[in-house]
């Protein structure tokens, strides 16, 4: 019998590109709140979701994963990822959430642990400057005035470049964020004549337990989106920009809630 | 609305990570005929399909594709990519199929077509040696004593090795082959209770049209698989090595048919 | 005792990232010439070399290489690499030659063999595309008509872009060219107060030997460089694109003509 | 004029591989003391070096550099960099020195950087568990416990792992370190006849200024060099394995000191 949570499946299931949930995160986050064009902002939004405003945020993450019993973190190249994700605003049903338009990641298991969650992921360079806690010239520390870049390319054209400069702690997150996150699961069909109705077509709402978040600095930020031949990020660019954050957090994924099937009979 | 084949879904459709078919294909195989564990080919078949024989055949494969209208070969780095696969024997209500256990390729957009059409596809890295059609201490004339090589490695660790020497032509292709390969397609559930009941988990076989093959060349092969903690190739290692093959083909694929729904009520 | 050609040397010899001279290289061109600002093109001239034209061309190249006895294509991520470089004229003492003033590959091992030679090398990312001698819509065929794209990219930003579509063959390589390339051979010191008196610093005229074109194809052309922060490539932008070219071509360097030393007493 | 440190030189002096020093540095690494075979490590010192014992010390470390005005960590993909290198112990007249036999980094930059100061530098892939300081299933704690791994791979293959299960705080950073590191600079001639006649061949230590060092915790390890066609790593592999180590470190090099010239006249 096949064993596995995503293919491959096999005899002894320990070749899935994505293992059996849980999957538990850590990692640390440099995000910049921004407003994009509102006509721009409504025309990415799916079926089911509402237009909220123009308010969008932009995370650059870089993430350490493991399965309930892998410890891939000790063999890193399996663990690590770096990410970039656009957030913007919606209503579900009449109440705010998060929707997100475009994600990449640099690894394949993120990405097909993404596409289960309904993450739209596609492969991406994230670059993110680290601090290590030490005065330098090489690298920021964790405090007023610590500047940090951020930057993403995707097969060979680079689409966005961020700074923030830390100035104070804060309790509140960036607007939108992922604590009500609203995704589009999506599986095509091949066969012909049905192309355009895919097997799976779904909102969902993302689930996390476990949450832990760090302390939350904020600052002020910079974010530019380049042009691009076909990737659509350009359409939202900021034509306002707000505060810089960065802050760590750490969750468990084991769970997800359907919203809403999108399928048409 | 949104438009698109595969996520991201956006407004212009442009983003997609895999467009919609056609999607044309032109490449050239590595290709090694072996016989592994008969016990270990029949322990990695799916149900609806049943064991036929020991012999198996990897692909190590150069390819270049676009879409109907893209011309992404123009921007190559949209278009090219190496992939390795294992074809195993079986058999689908009594007629001889190929089924593919494990295959992978370096470019997501590889990846997510693959998915679609039940590819089990992760992220690898392969070699191939290159023909340059001039005599050359660096590398080998398509034809008798030519000598190539192949290599696959998956998240820095190497996977298997293969030689071939071209000694002749011949009209036959390796088997087992592309022509009649069955694949599962397959697509998890993340809300809990339902990890082990996908929303898609089909039996398909593969359709391509428009095919076009080659001179094939064949000739004396040698073909390694290593060990590895956890990527179960090593099971279905070679107890008995073949012959090994080289030839280009192209064709298009944007159909599918649907051979046995596996899901369990 | 120590062995081997260059870092590392070791009891066995077999670690040198560059093995000991010949060096065999066999592989296939996408070249533009184009004018470039006449200022420019002077401005990027070394001591020894004195300004001849405004010509240029650039080069997309897909190598495969072998040392004498390694037969590294058999193991190709050892061999194969991809290259971008520029050529621009110049005279030495008079009479025509080329010089590199910047050049891209995507191996260590070809950037150590490049450095030794005097070629001013980086990493970056090199797509060329391929043609597979197959009617198809994902390549094209080498003959009239066939359309051939390259891109340049280094750190996620893209640098160049190029098209030639083939029209009819030629007996003439692109100029200017490999066959009188100068070179400026440069290892810095390191020791406080000597940072701007190199310990290498000297014109040399590249050897090659074995030398074998191909039918070289020629057609119309198009080129762009794209804004940098730092990389200077842009400041050589086409001002007016003449010829596009393809061809193969193979050869083994194993030697160096010293021109002059640059090292002032 | 042409101006920069290392190739390529040109008008604005932007575009040079390595700038002219100072060079920052600020990084974590995770290292580990072992016993390697004593006529292994003989066999591995340049002339001007005696043996001093078998113990030897692996470190693998995450970087970000900066040159003195280019800020390059807000463009972390110029900035940051991993590596692997081995440090075995040595004397030089005397008195007590380490010295690196093979050293792996995974940007060009610090490849070129490298060898300006001697070290034999390689590209290759170096992944290092990292902490976020949250308890988590993904990752471990900075303190007792909190155990980290690492890999190296070079060309597609694997060639060392370790672990370190930190227990306590220590003052001692490993034996043999940087504080005493003598290198060998050397760049080959490529001219007929004198390819065994290095232009540049020197017993150099390294010098660095503002060094700060975190608080180092130890505790056990674990340590596997895997066997590899060429690359000679495997014979300095771990005969006993001692303690581990991890650390942060900032410093900044400028400077170097010329022990003797190996040329031989």
């Amino acid at each position: 019998m096949l064993k596995g949570y995503t293919l491959p499946l096999t005899p002894r299931g320990t070749s899935s590109l994505a293992p059996m949930p849980p999957w538990h995160y850590v990692g640390t986050c440099l995000a910049v709140e921004y407003e994009a064009n509102a006509e721009a902002v409504a025309s990415f939004l799916p079926p089911g979701l509402d237009f909220h405003s123009s308010r969008c945020a932009v995370y650059f993450c870089d993430w350490q994963y493991s399965s309930e019993s892998g410890e891939e973190y000790l063999d890193p190249i399996r663990s690590q990822y770096r990410e970039t994700l656009l957030l913007i605003s919606a209503t579900f049903q009449g109440s705010h959430c998060a929707y997100c338009p475009m994600i990449w990641v640099d690894q394949d298991v993120a990405l097909m642990r993404g596409l289960t969650q309904g993450w739209p992921k596609q492969i991406g360079s994230t670059w993110i400057t680290r601090s290590f806690d030490m005065p330098s010239k090489a690298g920021p520390m964790v405090g007023p005035g610590g500047k940090f870049g951020a930057t993403l390319a995707a097969k060979d054209r680079r689409l966005a470049e961020a700074t923030v400069t830390l100035r104070e702690t804060t309790t509140q997150l960036p607007t939108p964020n992922f604590a009500r996150a609203v995704n589009m699961r999506h599986f095509p069909e091949l066969v012909a004549g049905r192309h355009d109705r895919p097997a799976v077509h779904e909102l969902v709402q993302l689930k996390s337990r476990d949450v832990q978040i760090s302390t939350i600095w904020k600052g002020e930020a910079s974010l530019q989106y380049f042009d691009h031949p076909y990737l659509e990020l350009f359409s939202l660019r900021p034509e306002k920009v707000g505060d810089g954050y960065r802050f760590s957090f750490a969750l468990t994924v084991d769970d997800l809630l359907l919203l809403q099937d999108l399928r048409t009979p």
